[in-house]
């Protein structure tokens, strides 16, 4: 298999999807618009999943797992809900098959048809609203702080590999409190778990903000986002946290008595991320020689290559450096492999692990152990450097830190190059078709003007940003008073 | 809520029951025979997978993730397969929902209904050698090593909570391999490492055996099993591991050019544990105050329950000797918790850590600190010990091992005494009927015999148990000649 891959320049699409499948982290299924995740992107998610959880558990939350299916009528409890999720749902309507008497081979048994059809997941909180309903009765059941780890269902007609597909893999946490503030609260303190886990892990800057009532949840009252902006100057949410209201504890009627025994609607929020985040973490670093992994996250941090010796002392010196590399590296907690398969070439075996993006690759050459030095090359710069084997795994471990901050400096100076502020239709709409990015502009605040603005340009608000600045301005659309900026761009 | 449970002499099914609803392990839904695996259910879980997936991946396994949908074209395609799943699929037909133009509500929209049907996966066998059929050309893409994790679905008339659900969560291993050999050695030491999990983590000792034809997976050339013996002296298969030959390869044409380039199809196994683990767990040690579980698995290892004092300063040398307790336990590894919630008291907690499974409790009370000594209870006998505080808590590490290890003989102890020979079609009647557990016996080796021993007594055979002894003899129902004895119980 060729593994060249596309340029970002020549097709950006083009080179997504041809590292999303050379460097084995994905791949296409025989059911449309789902796919198989390979043993690559499923270690990926795994490392993000095991920092998440912990985050999560940290701020007191507990795993729960709620029923794949929910019963149709269900989703029509709550009336923006049903709007937002009924025109993607996968239906169950049997339950069994059978050989067709006619000998049409294994067909859907008519006679197995369930009285209630059945919806796959595309979220849950119906379902979990109406389990809370059992759950709680007092305020001392409150706060109910649930994370579920699971996969969920929305059919969807254009699919991209982990950005957008029918089945992915998410966590949804769904929790009840007793009062507005306090679920206000929680809603902010998750959406800032999730902006940490970005910066901190992805090293994916991203921008906090509040959705447009247009762009919001189907059911909740406000929708917070984090917003990332990818190498194209798309921006892609990457995560959001949804303060609930009183909705669907109205929907499944799920109240509390109070200190005072007076009785209530409890109030909910719910987040959520997805292997969508998987999608945005390739877009953020990785380059046209392949995929770039933040040290962090990464599966393998480091690999050590031999350069093989003919010379059996030679190589058995190699062999030693790179055991006792090894011992280092791992009792720091680094993951790391020495590839001494001999069938391939060294230079094949570079090329391998640039394109998966390994942060750090370390070649071993009797050459250079006869002058107590090893080459290190960095995944990100693409640099090489000649390192003594003189604490050489102190130098490595200094090494993935500063790749770490790296990634995410070049992702803000480039964010922070591709911000743009745009006071004029024309300045708008110039911006948007020369250089992408985001677009700070002013918004007179009104569905319908952002709607037109969408057509127009098929940008969209992709949030009002948190502590945003107040100023006073008119809206690039149509001239009406705005009292602060808002944040454009084109989005996947 | 009462916290009391019906008593295994009563009736050992509601026994059960109360366990699971009262512990909080799980909790019945609004979908039928689906459930809700409440949080001390999923930490349990979470516990064992972590323990497992440790285990897989020494054994050189990687995860990856398929589809949860199946193609109906693609159950077909392996004849014995398709037999053993078809009668209990969900099927999805439709991927829309839409409002009834006649004000029904809600309903599905005929005019989304699919070309193909597709079923939610009730195992992964045929969509994941699809899937192979593109990964596997040469034999050094062998072997390959795959494990998933994900829900399952099968059609399930009569479900029990954790049991037999219909959904439920596990993982299935499956393999690919060069050779016939290869593959039975893997489907061999996946077994073990069940049993070793079995054995050594869930303390519940098991027989490993082969199942008999009857009993084999759907698909699989030979089905390996742990088998588990719960207190009421039904059998519970824990775990099954199989060869499954050539029949996805050849049902898939999945090929591969060997060193000589010569042209073969691969060997397959594909194995699996479930959250059925939970029920075998529940059913072999916990009693008639609740929940036992081994400190391997338990969430909460240790509780530290302070019996309040007014006295400010004997008060704070109870909350001292706590966090130093603590700090003692977590530095090894312990998962302590420290109850000082003053709105409820210690007899209650005491139930309440009885009924959940807490391995050891620990009562600090200002009279018994005076003396130096604190109460220390187990779980497993209900032992309690005054303990001196110096050197508190190597002794309570000490306790969970020990805890960990009675656990594991007093159920090897109730098996060995509730394993028995039968000799007589009389004698295996009784023993099934006044005493039940695992009932050794001859068997002429048909299936027919095997269909009618089960249709008057209700028994299968478990298992023909690994390195069986050869011993020549005459079958309890038709008195033909065998070989060996096999082993026979009434199953869950």
């Amino acid at each position: 298999m060729s593994k060249e891959i596309t340029s970002r320049k020549d097709d950006y699409a083009q080179w997504y999807n041809d590292i999303v499948l050379k460097a084995g982290l994905a791949d296409y299924s025989a059911v449309k618009g789902c796919m198989v995740i390979k043993p690559l992107g499923y270690a990926l998610w795994e490392n993000m999943r095991d920092v998440l959880d912990r985050m999560f558990k940290e701020t007191g939350h507990q795993n729960a797992y709620f029923p794949l299916f929910i019963p149709k009528s269900f989703m029509s409890k709550e009336a923006a809900h049903v709007d937002g999720f009924a025109k993607e749902c996968a239906v169950v309507t049997h339950y069994r098959l059978k050989n067709d008497p006619n000998g049409g081979g294994v067909i859907v048994d008519p006679e197995a048809k369930l009285e209630e059809e059945l919806i796959v997941r595309p979220t849950s909180e119906t379902i979990i609203w109406n389990t809370y309903k059992d759950w709680i009765q007092s305020y001392r059941d409150l706060p109910l702080l649930i994370n579920q780890w699971a996969n969920v269902v929305r059919w969807e007609m254009r699919t991209r590999l982990f950005l957008r597909t029918t089945e992915f893999l998410w966590q949804e946490g769904h929790t009840a409190h007793a009062t507005r503030d306090e679920a206000i609260e929680e809603t902010r303190k998750m959406l800032e778990v999730y902006a940490t886990f970005a910066e901190q892990y992805m090293a994916v800057p991203v921008v906090r903000g509040v959705k447009s009532a247009n762009e919001r949840f189907a059911g909740a009252e406000d929708t917070y986002c984090i917003e990332a902006l990818m190498q194209d100057g798309k921006a892609l949410q990457a995560g959001t946290s949804h303060f609930l209201g009183q909705n669907f504890a109205k929907a499944f009627d799920v109240t509390f008595r109070d200190k005072e025994n007076n009785l209530d609607h409890v109030w909910a929020t719910s987040w959520g991320v997805s292997t969508r985040l998987i999608g945005a973490l390739i877009m953020s670093h990785s380059d046209d020689k392949g995929l770039v992994l933040p040290p962090k996250l990464a599966p393998m941090q480091v690999v050590i290559v031999p350069i093989f010796s003919k010379d059996a002392a030679a190589q058995a010196k190699i062999n030693d450096t790179a055991a006792a590399l090894m011992k280092t590296l791992r009792a720091n907690g680094v993951s790391v492999k020495y590839d001494n398969d001999d069938t391939t070439r060294p230079g094949w075996k570079f090329a391998e692990y640039e394109m998966k993006g390994v942060p750090v690759r370390i070649a071993l050459g009797a050459r250079d152990l006869e002058n107590n030095v090893a080459e290190v090359a960095r995944r990100d710069t693409g640099e090489k450097a000649s390192v003594s084997l003189d604490g050489l795994g102190e130098h490595v471990i200094g090494l993935l830190s500063e790749i770490q901050d790296n990634l995410y400096n070049r992702a803000l100076t480039f964010r922070t190059e591709n911000t743009r502020k745009a006071d004029s239709w024309d300045e708008f709409v110039k911006i948007l078709d020369e250089q992408a990015g985001f677009v700070s502009a002013h918004w007179d605040g009104t569905g319908e003007t952002e709607e037109k603005i969408k057509e127009l340009t098929k940008a969209t608000i992709r949030c009002i940003p948190l502590n945003n600045e107040q100023e006073a301005g008119a809206c690039i659309l149509t001239g009406k008073p705005s009292a602060q900026r808002v944040l454009f761009a084109r989005a996947y």
